[in-house]
Formats: structure tokens, C-alpha cells, sequence
């Protein structure tokens, strides 16, 4: 089911924003799948997680819904994740930040 | 109509990260909302702008749809545009991207 973006839904946002060398984008395009898929979907709270790759090359960013804040901060204390997010920040600069919808406008 | 999120939809997306002081986050939003609606949606190819609230209290932002990238830069020259822009950047540290999606997870 396509994310869908509503101040109603009951989700935080994250949006992480990772900077890489040009070389090094399709790879983290590449871990960060497979890190979604095998570990992230699993945890409790998860609810999406969308890659974007930047059109100058050198950003990649995850648009992602967890239930609450609480279940992306236990995401985060797991041994598993944390596995996986250490070998996301060798590879690239990493920004995270929640924030909650306040407006939605359309055409 | 909520913004969907989709590999298949024929937009860019373009995610735009506001950093500003803890005192102005309701203004930013609130100045953003008024241009989205006044000046961003009726220049050719918008498609839809997300306003975020940062729960750091110290960022915000817009995850936008646009019909291309020539669509974007075609609202970067307009006037009206540039004023808000203008408006905008005396106020936030501004760091615009624009991407295209590649993978979309879900639970």
C-alpha cells in the first residue's frame, strides 16, 4: 500500500538525508533496502519507509513512518538496527530528524 | 487529495529541510502555508506540498511534488516565487534537493 501523507494519520515522520560520494549512491540506495526489508519492517511500530536518490547524485533520503516516537527510539536501541545503521553512517553523512505533518495542499 | 508516494508517479520530488531558531518554527510554517497557497500552486506543474513540523523544534520541513524538473526551475525565475523565496531564506537556513523515488516498503 502506497504512503500516504495526512496530518490525520497516527504516525511520526522520519526524514533522514544522506550524503555520499557520486560513486557511493547506488550502493546505499542498495543497503538501505535491503536493511528495510530484512530488518527495519520487522521492528515493532514500523509502518514505511520510501527511498528517494537525489538528481545531483550525491544525496540519497528516506521518507518513513513509525507509530510513535517511542517505537523509532527502541528501533534504535536494537542490537540488529544498530548494526545496520553503523554501517549506513561509514558509507554516508547522515541527518535524521522527526517531525509531525502540519499541512497538506494539493493543485 | 493526500499526497501518495509511488515510483510510478510521473513527479519529481523535491525535499526541502528548513533549519530555523526555536522561536520562529509557527512563523516559517505559517509563512509557508500562506505562499504555498497563495503563489506555489498555481505555477505550471505543482503538484502538492507537505508542510513538517520538526519535533526539535528547530527544523521544518516540505516534502513537494512537482511535474519536472523544468517545471521547478521555471518557479525559481518566476518573480512572485522569488520574493517568497527571498522572504523565506531571511528567516531559515534553507537546503532544497530534488530526487526521484526509487523504492517504496511498507509493513
Amino acid at each position: 500500500m502506497a504512503t500516504t501523507i495526512s496530518t490525520e494519520a497516527p504516525v511520526v515522520t522520519l526524514i533522514n538525508v544522506f550524503t555520499v560520494e557520486p560513486e557511493d549512491q547506488p550502493e546505499l540506495v542498495r543497503l538501505l533496502d535491503e536493511a528495510t526489508e530484512t530488518v527495519m519492517r520487522h521492528q515493532p511500530g514500523f509502518v514505511s519507509a520510501n527511498i528517494h536518490a537525489g538528481l545531483d547524485g550525491v544525496t540519497v533520503a528516506n521518507y518513513a513512518q513509525w507509530r510513535s516516537e517511542e517505537d523509532f527510539e527502541a528501533m534504535l536501541a536494537d542490537p540488529v538496527a544498530k548494526k545496520h545503521l553503523a554501517e549506513v553512517a561509514s558509507l554516508a553523512k547522515v541527518e535524521p530528524r522527526l517531525y509531525s505533518v502540519v499541512s497538506t495542499h494539493g493543485r
